[in-house]
């Protein structure tokens, strides 16, 4: 079954992309970035989604990326490639290219200009995309509150079982933790749903979740083993004094501006620099990342974030 | 300060109105319906509120339900008498009337016709209820799925601790866990934030809430009384064995129809007939009400639901 | 049929409620409001709709409002007693309470907190109100913008037809213009749709309404009749000259403020002083209103409010 | 100035992409459909917007149907290609190739993933696009419906004026027709606002509106001339049932599917064919097809789209 196929525990890196001061991407920066995170316990990496701007990346650059991912990771952590798009054709095009790469899953948001309503058409607009690279897990991407797509994901996972052979879950990444429970309740045996909620990652852990996906475990992934170790040895409240400083964090950050802008600079202070993100997204002035790291100093955010000698 | 006056923990229920079959209130049978919810460990009640159709209500029905649940479980339960409408003279008046006859703190939603839109806006339209009653602790009632109100809540505190004098926190009843979290960061020293969505309960215990409030304990309080006493035996994995039973009778019913309708008649099966629910909900049928039983029979909830000798 | 009872054409105004300074109605000041009124050729008044505050009122005060609305003007205009209410009950008791004293027609918006999602849930909602006046036309209040009731007009009609027998039409006050028009190419024969959207009235004309509604037409009644006039005539530029000013008018007050509020103020510069709006909407302060009213005067509103000699 | 550059008058057909049964594009047959709108009196063309599945085809499928259309129509009627994509490079490169090959003007979606919420915001999103065709008119496409980007339109145009110089006006496709005369009050003189619902034309016409665009114009062309005929003759009356007209053949095809997948079945009965809709939209059988065909005939509605001899 699809389980079978990528089961997986820990926490994955939604990755940002490395770019150049003129907004062009730098695959070539990808092993440095990488290392960081593998030092930090990344189970996998979830390349060209919404941290990594992939929506926002032409269709020879999201295949830059997926490869620069793959060549550096493969068989290290697990690779999953976004490869959702508004044209169906494209985003084929991209999900069999990371089929031949040698992806070890891949995703996709729906195609949401002509939004589907109910699990059907959600079916029907995911399939020719699982089918374009028909060896690959396929993991829906669930993020209604930027594609405006809101339908239960419980009766999508009913009315896409038979109909997308190689579907293996989905990150859940909506506000509704009930809906994500839902989902673990009704269909958990035979589909992985990674809960995509960085900043309430132990609500996810105490209702059985084993995987977890986010932006900002760049540089919250230390705080995030912590959590899991805390979380695993029955110590609850260690649990929640390490995801209180995530959130903290988080928090903190969002205060200065949109969650990729702000995470990217997050990311290139603890790792390495990951330059500007790009258009329609405003671009942080140095003076504007200044700011942003004494806040975070001041509170002794830098401490958390590192991993214990 | 607020937090003094209405430190609360455990489960709070929010009750259903007991009606005979025209649709009539009846206060009569609140004593033997209260029976049962402290036999199952009830901490509180939520009176008048989305469960008890309040809003469907008139000021004088609103007010012969609140005397009856003050004059019947005073000193032996908390009960938090909601407030809200959308004329706050009215909503001033049955302020006034719940301190009067001794509730022990007042909640309201806002008037939302003319929606708040800041946390400004909200404090405004707060205030004058608040004041009805200054000497009881008010709670913010916050369901954005039905009020449409959807104002970041930790901003809303901030903005209201000076403005507010009684104010004493709020029932977080929204989609976002995240924002639970962030109030409970943020301002959880100073007020008490009621956990309420009992489908997750436990998303809820394992960030640190500690009182609880919904409306399925009425048939689920002993289920989420085993929930917090393994949570807080560390027993995780028995705590998420039950938490998925809570959820698993909730999800059933809501196959049948509206959460109010289907609730109510799930509770008189195992406390005392309730009688029907009032337009605009539907009423259950006699045979809907069956229906809903056997579905509950054959998965065994029931059994689930029974409190241990 | 329905249409035979309630065949209307011209203006209706959606009027304030007088207020004392300390908020209390204020119903002795209806008939020198009303003489206004008739002045500019109203052919109706919308009472106790969103305009005069009616869901922020009391059963009591609305019953009042009913009451001076109808002895000042019945007979000489057409009185539509808005009757919508959370509480159908009480929807009920002020639906009969207005058939009683001899409104022209009853109006409602829907129970909206727990809000019909389809045309059937929406003619459940709306019948036992209409039953409570089953002499009095029914119009349904669409104005989704405020209810978040969004549900297709056209369909609602077809629905409703055999199972509200006193259903007369609609107030429609979407944005949504097409669905105006479809409502009115489906059912105009047979029902009553009255043009809600006073800031674009012409559009409206243009294609076929012959009855409209709205808070505008308090102040800028004339200026209304000026358009319908042109648009008979043939005369498009000239009704166009009006629609712009009207819109103009419109426009500059809301840049101050809610629109209650600004219209109510403006409504008392040139008819009699109404007094304050109640919370949860801003009270305007003398200051405010004399900015708003130096703002209308530079651009020469008051003369294009005027009615010519 | 802007409108000196984009001076337009009379309707604009946003065009359906012809396509191979395998839904791979057909520029070839564009000559022999737009013959068919230059002989219904078209003003121009709207190529690979919302129609034309812009946003479903691949970027190098793009260029390719903008060059079909210009090759055959320039200097004949206008034309505007639409050039918004999520990826501002790729949109820039649209627009660059746009201008290369003399498109009369360029139109754009803004990048909606990460979602503009301000006019400044949306000013930055757009002014890249914009830039890559400089000395081409720029009018931004705004179809709330389908971007969920739904900010006032006057606040946008104000912000906008300076910052993109080669801003000619807009597409406003949202429902709120008062937003748009508030745009041709405010901003009239100097933008071109395009009114972008063909289902109430004859409400644009009334308020001052001389240009439109729309999808259904590819069948409704005769019907549209015969209404703005009627419309500058004064005859009122006569352009109302034709608009009515109109609106019927609309509403009938929408009982059986989305626009885009009804409106080109439509477009290939009374032009060429025009072949399949791409996934995400559903593929119309020709049973499909046929039924609608007899539900157009049973009204007579092909006689009203006939040009009359």
């Amino acid at each position: 079954s699809a389980l079978s196929r990528f089961d997986v525990k820990g926490c994955f890196v939604a990755t940002y992309t490395p770019m150049h001061h003129n907004g062009d991407i730098n695959p070539d920066a990808v092993p440095r970035y990488a290392h960081h995170l593998l030092h930090n316990g990344a189970a996998g990496v979830f390349v060209n989604g919404t941290a990594g701007e992939g929506l926002m990346m032409t269709v020879a650059e999201r295949k830059k990326m997926a490869e620069a991912w793959i060549s550096c990771c493969k068989e290290r952590i697990k690779i999953i490639v976004h490869c959702g798009a508004l044209s169906l054709r494209e985003a084929q095009e991209l999900a069999d290219h990371a089929q031949q790469k040698g992806a070890d899953a891949i995703s996709a948001v729906p195609s949401f200009y002509f939004s589907p309503r109910t699990p059907v058409d959600l079916v029907r607009n995911l399939k020719p995309i699982a089918a374009a690279a028909p060896k690959t897990p396929f993991l829906y991407y669930h993020i209604p509150r930027l594609t405006h797509v809101d339908i239960d994901m419980s009766s999508f996972l009913k009315a896409a079982k038979t109909e997308i052979p190689s579907l293996a879950g989905m990150k859940y990444s909506g506000f509704d933790v009930a809906g994500a429970l839902k989902c673990y309740i009704d269909h958990g045996e035979e589909f992985e749903i990674l809960w995509g909620r960085d900043d309430v990652m132990l609500s996810g852990l105490a209702v059985g979740f084993e995987s977890f996906i986010g932006g900002s475990y760049s540089f919250t992934g230390a705080i995030a083993e912590r959590i899991i170790k805390a979380f695993e040895a029955g110590d609850m409240s260690g649990a929640l004094v390490e995801q209180k400083r995530l959130k903290r964090i988080m928090d903190l950050a969002l205060g200065f501006g949109d969650q990729v802008t702000t995470f990217k600079a997050l990311t290139s202070m603890v790792t390495i620099p990951l330059g500007p993100t790009r258009a329609p997204l405003k671009t942080f002035t140095s003076e504007e990342t200044s700011t942003l790291r004494k806040a975070l100093e001041k509170e002794g955010c830098f401490e958390w974030m590192a991993k214990a000698a």
